[in-house]
């Protein structure tokens, strides 16, 4: 197999300064987190080196595999342990471009307690189209068997079955694990890590104060569509 | 229509320098909030422009509109899609003169459960000279009609119907939404929107060790015209 | 009255700086906050100016008064509106040399309980010998005939009704306003304010995870003596 | 008794730069903290000095005791008042090298409640292979016959009671205090003082959201050994 170089240093470099964005946004403590990119023509994932810490990790580190997970390069480092999770999602959810793993804190709060993140208000519904789903947690033997690419079959089971778009609600909560999002681009694909993470501290906290007052449905359908599909009008031209 | 160039250029940078000012106070995070500013003589509102990047944004790409909402200035990049929102709080709350569009943390929260912030200490008091109201929640029709300005419409019926005073109240939650706040200067807004943010913070930690500890009115009474009004004595004359 | 203008001098830097220190420490938003030295053979009190904002303040524009809140130099700026419940403090509390308030989120959040801080943990015992008192409210009339001052009483009350040594217990929590602290020094002063915020914020987290496991008076009492008193063995010599 | 002194400045040098750390990760407020390291040949501690501020402590500062706890240099600081709780660990728990304390915000919170914190993720799950233990109260006797001594006692009596491996389990709460931590380096044991504190705050955020849904122990059993021991796969080799 043959590359065209440019395109992959092009995406170790967008997924290298993506790793790095997620510490500078309060998203990922030491090295918990990982962002990949694939190019679906070249079929080839760049993902982050496993275990690495943030200042000395280099763009050149970051790891190419194929869609198999096999590593590409000479002398590659090992990838994250999670790429399995990661290509199972590129080979299921087939628009998604980048996806992103972490342990942000109020993230990982909601994810732990095993239920769904409702819309609760618009900052929500700008990114996520309804509530954000929680999985259910891993069998025994799931886990044992192969653990990071059954967490990928867990989390698309999730939206199959509850016939949930994975481009109109760009993430989703690991029951007892975390955060993953995605996106057509790594700017986005972060993009929507911070926004879960941020709603899921204003849940949290608007149910201190009150639970139950849901956002209506078309409330949530004027601020998706205000900023998405054919008819937005949010950002410019 | 001819300008006088310098004051719409001052209105410019204030209102440029107002909305890099909520980043930094930690009031947004990417591009969620505005900031405009009225001339009631000239009849323009000075608004920022939609989902602009913070750091790439300059002064003067800020949009200049009539009291309509109309483009005023060639060339100009499209206003904040909460022009209406703005739009029609300066048309009904004569004395203002910027208004501000966050979604912080708390206030977003606060926003969100529906109910109205109680005053429960000084903190609030100096500022809000009572509980600031979440509006109800917008209807379908609403919603559907006229998004933006019907916003505006429900916020002004909350103060109207209630009998709050704009003045002494300068800010509210909107149901589902968030807070916008108001003022007699760009600064002034911004820093109401600070101290709201605050007061929702304190109120939803004070409720989690006791509720139902209000502060009585003649405190309220006191802290507030201690910086309000004729007799205040708090500051540098 | 004639001056030791070194001495004024020093009080000054060390009031300015002590003011300067809170929003570094993340105890004062804006305005908010105020800190005080007193000299008792030179009968002077040294505050800070009120309203003045931090980015323009400087070191002489510290307003020196006489223990009845008397201007004392010419062109003085006005005094923080709260020099009445500072100087009340130094005329009832004999051992104190200097007197902050603050707006700090935690330390107003449970002020606005109205309930006593108890001791759960020795991170408390470390500086404050028991639990830290709430004050009753104000009453209409305390309110409206003398404010400042009477914040000042009831603090004083709170602690002889008590019987509490508020050399022991350096500080306040006023109900529905904020936190007051004190000590032998400005220094001092201001870290029992953080001191008092950050237990504020454990006392609350630890109350969402169980209440009621309060520290036995004997864990107290080798905490606070661990620091305090002629037998204490922490820190240098 | 003579030393080889490039292995005590070593020794000085990360136990001093630890300490730094711990401030920069905001685990200690002011002087709260110490960090220590032990060599097992040499028979020799380097702790912090107590008290010291941060901004003027240097490395040549930090104190070397015997594994009594008696003062192994001329001139040398007092060490931390903890240095005994520290030494009883080190002759109990054979395999650390390397002790941490801290008085960080959501482990004291946590530690005050007096209950285990239990297993809530996966985050916990990659450094904790169980509920890290709340330790009982200290007796009176034990506060003051010897109390940091018995603190470490307590400490390690809860280990071995409870059949905890201290080595799998890097750290614990005490009851009414705070966390203490360890590991084979200075490096991992700061580390786990900063994982018991994100895991702290991340168990009591679950908690507000819903309680009871802790991981599985075979997914506990998966994270844990994904990343120690033989079989671990995270991490460059």
């Amino acid at each position: 197999m043959t590359f065209n170089n440019t395109i992959i240093k092009e995406m170790k470099d967008r997924v290298f300064k993506g790793n790095l964005q997620l510490p500078k946004w309060g998203l990922v403590t030491l090295t918990w987190g990982n962002v990949s990119e694939i190019n679906r023509d070249l079929g080839v994932v760049v993902i982050k080196p496993s275990g690495v810490d943030y200042d000395v990790m280099k763009a050149e580190d970051m790891v190419v595999t194929d869609l198999n997970g096999n590593l590409v390069e000479e002398n590659s480092l090992k990838p994250s342990s999670d790429l399995a999770t990661h290509i199972k999602l590129y080979n299921e959810f087939k628009d998604i471009v980048s996806v992103v793993h972490t342990h942000s804190n109020n993230a990982v709060s909601w994810a732990q307690s095993g239920i769904d993140l409702p819309v609760y208000g618009t900052t929500h519904a700008d990114t996520f189209f309804g509530p954000v789903p929680n999985t259910r947690q891993l069998t025994k033997k799931e886990v044992e068997e192969a653990y990071e690419l059954n967490t990928g079959k867990v989390i698309v089971e999730t939206f199959r079955e509850r016939e949930i778009d994975e481009n109109a609600v760009p993430g989703v909560l690991v029951n007892g694990h975390g955060p993953f999002t995605w996106g057509p681009t790594v700017a986005k694909a972060i993009e929507n890590s911070l926004v879960l993470d941020q709603v899921c501290l204003m849940a949290r906290n608007t149910e201190l104060t009150k639970k139950d007052n849901e956002l209506p449905q078309y409330i949530l359908d004027k601020h998706y569509y205000r900023k998405h599909g054919a008819n937005a009008y949010y950002g410019q031209k």
